[in-house]
């Protein structure tokens, strides 16, 4: 690579932060930036970086972007970024390598970190042992206040400022001191006389869940993890309870939506049509389902003058009409789960408001799929059901593709004008976009129906 | 009040967190105790606490406890809390008085607490300086690190822990010192030599959900906030951005479900119908246009051989399709007002996952408001449409409120059934449960036109 290219680069990082040189620019900044760049530019940009920052920059980086930079470094550097990072980022790092990878880089860890790695990588990681981190500053009961200074002083990466937790001789959690008692107590003084003995823990195969309504209730700045006997394990900062309710909240909004936690701009389009798909089988057997339920009731109730054929045109209107809940009920729910997801994606920043063109056609190609998919078996299943009209079947495959292809457009396209708008778009893409892809959904049925009647000569 | 009531008070106190008397108990517990307990337990609470206790209880209280926790209070006791209190706290309780009490407390506050209050009630609630304490370490740069220190430990609640901010003379944010630089350093160093000048900072009149960006991409324990000429105002903690992001997970995720932020434990059933009725109306025009124009479609090229009045069953078979999309949309819209409503609770601890009989009653309120509204309406706007199958109006008008009350039932209660099995609510209550909703309404549409139409002697 030649020299335009770095000026390019660093030009690419100075627009997100105005800093001098890449190596002052901030490690998720340069995450960040990482995501456009091609595979020449990303290695270049390591190479720029120092260990400790390239180890904080994958840190900080998501999963893919995570596993695609690790495929471009070699196994000496990778183990001194390990050894670089904080434990619970080296466990998660560690997760995402091929198993023999892993086993070499464990290979060449020290003792210490190797024991971490260890004990972290023991937890389920969405359990609160799984997101804490080992390196907390801890003193015993006996200590001296002038001693807890000089270990808060010395801590690596206090991740936990000004906080010390208090241990009595068999490693049992028994208090905390801040900061603010140690400085307006004597140096000789005993630890146990000025620390707070109430304080708030959780074991670490608690739910990270408890754990964040634990620090949201008591606001607390940090949260010591206890094994079954109490004794301390690990702490889990508000940080990493801000990501935790992130993460808890995209799941949430998501399965409301019928769709897995998907980030639209960050993963493979095959991934998240697997989270996708299976929620809208769902919708179209339930719709399906109520189609021929409302079948029923005609033929059980209201089979009045139906009888022959001389009123062809009422009973193919009918027929139609068995599809409304099922091209309504698909289109919607597509639609949704595009503008819920760029909704999500607008709040944890993962889609950008002003490059709708970054999603948009993944959504499509997504939508596409889907919508072929549903159509061949909703048309196939309708050709079954109403074999007597098999043309109905080629209607309801051709629209059905036709309606979800346009509720994903307009699911992805409005939360975006309204950002544009300085609308909310969690307003517009609730009841008024559900409503406004129904009826686009019908009449693009109706129209496809009546085309196709009129091609095929039936009806 | 005699002595068994204390007993009983303490009991649901104790239930909590096991502590030993009520002083001990942590704010945030007897602010949720409180919730369950009659005025005269309450006024009893209030008196046994310290006022520095009684103003922390009064901070986590929710807005409409908050209020009601106001009215047992006399003008000096309500005072001295307003002082006692966090001024970022004292703000928003004062935005919960009467104008003529705040007045009156206003006038009673001591000079430098009614500036704090006079300056952080000039921003916008959502705002940075919204959300921000005027509580923080602020040091000169030409101070020396012992001095600092000596600020540290002397500051009255440090929310921000072992951290302090450098203003130059005019009092612009130039950097800032943590413990362990200060601890490393000599007491007579200048501050300046040792501050971290890369601070990221954020203006005053930004919106919060900045704030909470900055906050989360940079893992910052402590955001300073600063006026336009960069000049230090407040900080905003971790904590806060706590709150922040809970409180934009649940506007998005309620307002998706059209539904504007609800609280269906602690807020009166009129101000959770407003929420809730606006978005429902929207569903109900576009549906009743979506049946208008299945209608048109009918008429314009299916209208094949339903001249005359020969066939009538059919005719009025018709006349009740086009209200489908009406029916299965307003009892699917509902449902997810609830169900989202409930998921969302189970997440922010506001809706107890044992206790469905605490929110079961109101929702089924609102359904049923909403659905005789929404009944009245339709059924009228029906009438009028088919002027020549009057009955039609009954049936849609009879049909659509139980419809909505069912989907508020199953909206309500499936959520909680799910947590007693062990599956995740959000799951179940997004397309399942919208589909069985779907189904559900259209049984009973049937069922009702059925027996109408046959009570009637019509059809």
């Amino acid at each position: 690579m030649d020299t335009p290219d770095i000026q390019q680069i660093v030009q690419s990082l100075e627009g997100r932060n105005a800093p001098s040189s890449v190596a002052e620019v901030h490690p998720a900044d340069i995450a960040a930036a990482l995501l456009d760049l091609d595979v020449g530019a990303r290695r270049l940009i390591l190479a720029l970086l120092s260990d400790a920052k390239a180890a904080q920059v994958l840190s900080e980086a998501d999963d893919r972007t995570q596993e695609e930079l690790l495929e471009l470094l070699d196994l000496p550097r990778l183990t001194r970024l390990v050894i670089e990072m904080d434990p619970d980022d080296a466990v998660d790092l560690l997760e995402n390598l091929p198993e023999q990878t892993r086993g070499a880089v464990m290979g060449h860890l020290d003792e210490e970190t190797r024991r971490d790695v260890d004990m972290l990588g023991g937890y389920e990681p969405e359990s609160a042992g799984g997101i804490m981190t080992s390196e907390v500053v801890a003193v015993g009961s006996n200590e001296t206040v002038g001693s807890a200074m000089t270990k808060l002083a010395s801590a690596e990466q206090p991740e936990v400022m000004g906080e010390a937790f208090v241990l009595d001789p068999a490693g049992t959690l028994v208090g905390f001191v801040d900061l603010k008692s140690l400085l307006n107590a004597q140096p000789e003084d005993p630890v146990a006389t000025v620390m707070d003995p109430d304080v708030v823990s959780i074991e670490a195969s608690a739910d990270q869940e408890e754990a964040a309504r634990l620090v949201d209730r008591y606001n607390l700045p940090s949260l010591p993890v206890v094994d079954p006997a109490g004794r301390l394990k690990g702490v889990i900062t508000a940080d990493d309870i801000i990501d935790v309710l992130a993460e808890e909240a995209s799941e949430d909004m998501l399965r409301l939506a019928g769709t897995g936690v998907v980030h639209p701009t960050s993963e493979r389009i095959l991934v998240r049509l697997r989270a996708r798909a299976p929620w809208l089988s769902v919708t179209l057997a339930g719709t399906f389902l109520a189609g021929m339920l409302i079948e029923y009731v005609e033929a059980t109730w209201f089979d009045g003058g139906s009888s022959g054929g001389s009123n062809g045109a009422n009973e193919d209107f009918k027929a139609l009409l068995y599809f409304i809940p099922l091209v309504g009920g698909m289109a919607g729910n597509v639609g949704s789960q595009s503008s819920t997801i760029m909704v999500r994606g607008f709040a944890t920043g993962e889609v950008d408001p002003k490059r709708p063109m970054r999603v948009l056609p993944g959504e499509i190609i997504i939508a596409l799929f889907i919508g072929l998919l549903a159509g061949v078996l909703a048309g196939l299943a309708a050709m079954v059901w109403h074999e007597d009209r098999a043309w109905i079947g080629l209607v309801v495959g051709t629209a059905l593709p036709c309606a979800i292809l346009v509720a994903a457009f307009a699911g992805t396209l409005v939360p975006f004008a309204c950002n544009l708008v300085k609308v909310d778009p969690a307003y517009a893409s609730g009841p008024f976009l559900l409503t406004l892809n129904d009826i686009a959904a019908y009449l693009i049925y109706f129209a496809v129906a009546l085309g196709l009647m009129r091609a095929l000569g039936v009806g």
